[in-house]
């Protein structure tokens, strides 16, 4: 007997990008290079201290509200502690606003190809996804301000976008909120935020002129925290309320909350890790480029590679040299790939690779 | 304008016991005594070699499956690893559990009082909340069964209980779970599952024989690791399939994954921890039956004090004194405390402390 609910039946679940642990283990390799998952290639060993004296504490409870790292991160932001919402990861923010604006049957507006989180967490809170297609590989604002009907409640807009690296800028977003009523909440998912160029959107800054707004960062990514799961999103104090109101109390581990405290005061980390970025995607561009594959130009710590055919055998070879890229298949992007920006000598690797591929296939 | 689910309006929030952190702050104390959270007074620290070897993997994902812990721990439970749900403690088991089951209007039982979590998440995804009262200090199963009509999809039952510590047995489960509709999902919480004693419900076999119920577990508690968030879910391949569904990838941070494997190869620990609690829990019934001083039998290592009158002026006396016990004012407890069953230290102060203020109030 079926006693789940019957929006579940149906849904396609996240499929993630192959752990290196896993390739090791199904391929029996010694040596795997992760280009899948947009994380950055060094840990921040850093940490090594700060994360062996908070051993003393585990056997407690984290603080729930996160006290010290609200504290710190809210004046970096210039808002007010009550604002954020932490989350196990930001993916969880997602979830949480769904949970807490989402009456079934409500509509969601998401673009496609995207991040797929936001899809899934609608379909099962009950929402109706209203899909709009991308536009030359970017977010399509007016299509999506055209898409917006009495029944809408939230918009998903991920700036910078996976899987294109695409980016909307600061006046066209300016423009866009103008469009919107302020019932819906606008969602930008920055998870890349610190790689993106200056004319990104300030949206903390739009934040004070409009009320439904919502952005969430994350420490997974160019603070090379994925592991330890924290991202916070920032709204105003009514919408981050009542976000605190649904999530559950001790949502942030202990480690967690010591590691971004630890991150937000270390710029040192950060600076090198966008640079180190920076250079070696310049490197892998110039690469493609010799190798006559389009791509798509990044704000991100990742690139779109256009194959221009199935990439299905390129990645089971890639694979099999020990080299996880990320297919998009279940984006329906079957002629595509996308490559994270590793450490220089996994970037070397996986160009030779695949020169080696385009000469013998 | 208000564009939240009007449900959320009047939720009210789980208010944590105090994090020490938080006391020593507000009060200026130096040493600070936390008996409130029931959490084991001893942080595992033989992990410290193998999460420092994990920190170098930190910037990585998790394995969103937890590939290893799953295979030990299915072992170890003798079930299906496919049967399992890790969550990010095992309250987000409560929230997974709900966000699949109920539509909105469906009824939920819960005890009175019990844990307040499964009311307060169960508000949330719009449920009924249908309360039946404790019999002297134990879930009343029979009522219980009686409650059931044809909306219920819930029945939540802690095991042992919290706060009152008691525990059903065996016997009783099994003759209560005859009278309940398959179509019902009961959820065991058995959070204090390591110190119950011998009676306790072997549920893994209940679960054999019935499909339609979960129970869960912790490693908050015995194991102490309630500062990394694990916990996980057992069900029928089918429920838990969908729990799974519902589940965010990567919920379960790398640390906790890393301990939880560890922590369940060391028998060691286990072993003296549960052995320490249960003679300082009986060091503890002494000195209360000393000082006069009612209390439950408890199956946990914490206990639930009678005492007889509101506790809050002792609670503010304690506090001073630089030991937090948990006043169960939103329990409709107001003449009775929770007390954790700490180090012999910790559980030799406060009995000094409270046998002071029953002197001099």
């Amino acid at each position: 007997m079926k006693i789940y609910r019957k929006e579940l039946e149906k849904l396609k679940v996240y499929k993630p990008g192959k752990p290196i642990e896993e390739v090791k283990r199904e391929l029996g390799l010694k040596e795997v290079y992760k280009l899948a998952s947009n994380e950055i290639p060094f840990s921040p060993l850093y940490l090594r201290d700060a994360l062996t004296r908070e051993l003393k504490n585990v056997s407690r409870y984290p603080e729930s509200n996160c006290f010290y790292l609200r504290k710190v991160l809210a004046k970096k932001l210039k808002v007010c502690g009550e604002q954020i919402v932490f989350g196990n990861g930001s993916d969880e923010v997602i979830t949480l606003a769904l949970r807490a604006f989402i009456e079934r049957g409500e509509e969601v507006i998401v673009s496609y190809p995207t991040f797929l989180i936001y899809e899934i967490q609608a379909r099962i809170e009950g929402a109706k996804i209203r899909r709009v297609p991308l536009k030359d590989f970017r977010y399509d604002l007016d299509a999506i301000a055209r898409k917006v009907t009495r029944k809408t409640k939230i918009i998903f807009i991920a700036n910078p976008d996976n899987p294109t690296g695409t980016y909307l800028a600061h006046k066209e977003v300016e423009g866009f909120l103008r469009k919107i009523p302020k019932r819906v909440l606008v969602y930008f998912d920055e998870a890349y935020f610190e790689f993106a160029p200056n004319d990104f959107p300030r949206t903390a800054a739009l934040l004070k002129k409009r009320g439904n707004i919502i952005f969430t960062r994350t420490f997974s990514k160019a603070y090379g925290l994925a592991g330890l799961r924290i991202g916070y999103g920032v709204a105003s104090l009514e919408v981050a309320g009542i976000l605190n109101k649904v999530r559950e109390p001790f949502n942030i581990n202990r480690f967690a909350q010591c590691a971004a405290l630890n991150a937000l005061q270390n710029k040192n980390f950060l600076k090198k890790i966008i640079s180190y970025t920076q250079n070696e995607k310049r490197y892998l561009y110039r690469q493609l480029q010799v190798l006559d594959i389009s791509f798509i130009k990044s704000a991100t710590n990742f690139i779109l590679v256009n194959f221009k055919k199935d990439t299905r055998s390129l990645y089971e070879y890639l694979l099999g040299q020990g080299i996880i890229v990320r297919e998009l298949r279940s984006w329906g992007l079957k002629d595509f790939f996308r490559v994270t920006v590793g450490t220089h000598k996994e970037n070397v690797k996986f160009i030779q690779k695949l020169a080696y591929y385009l000469k013998n296939s």
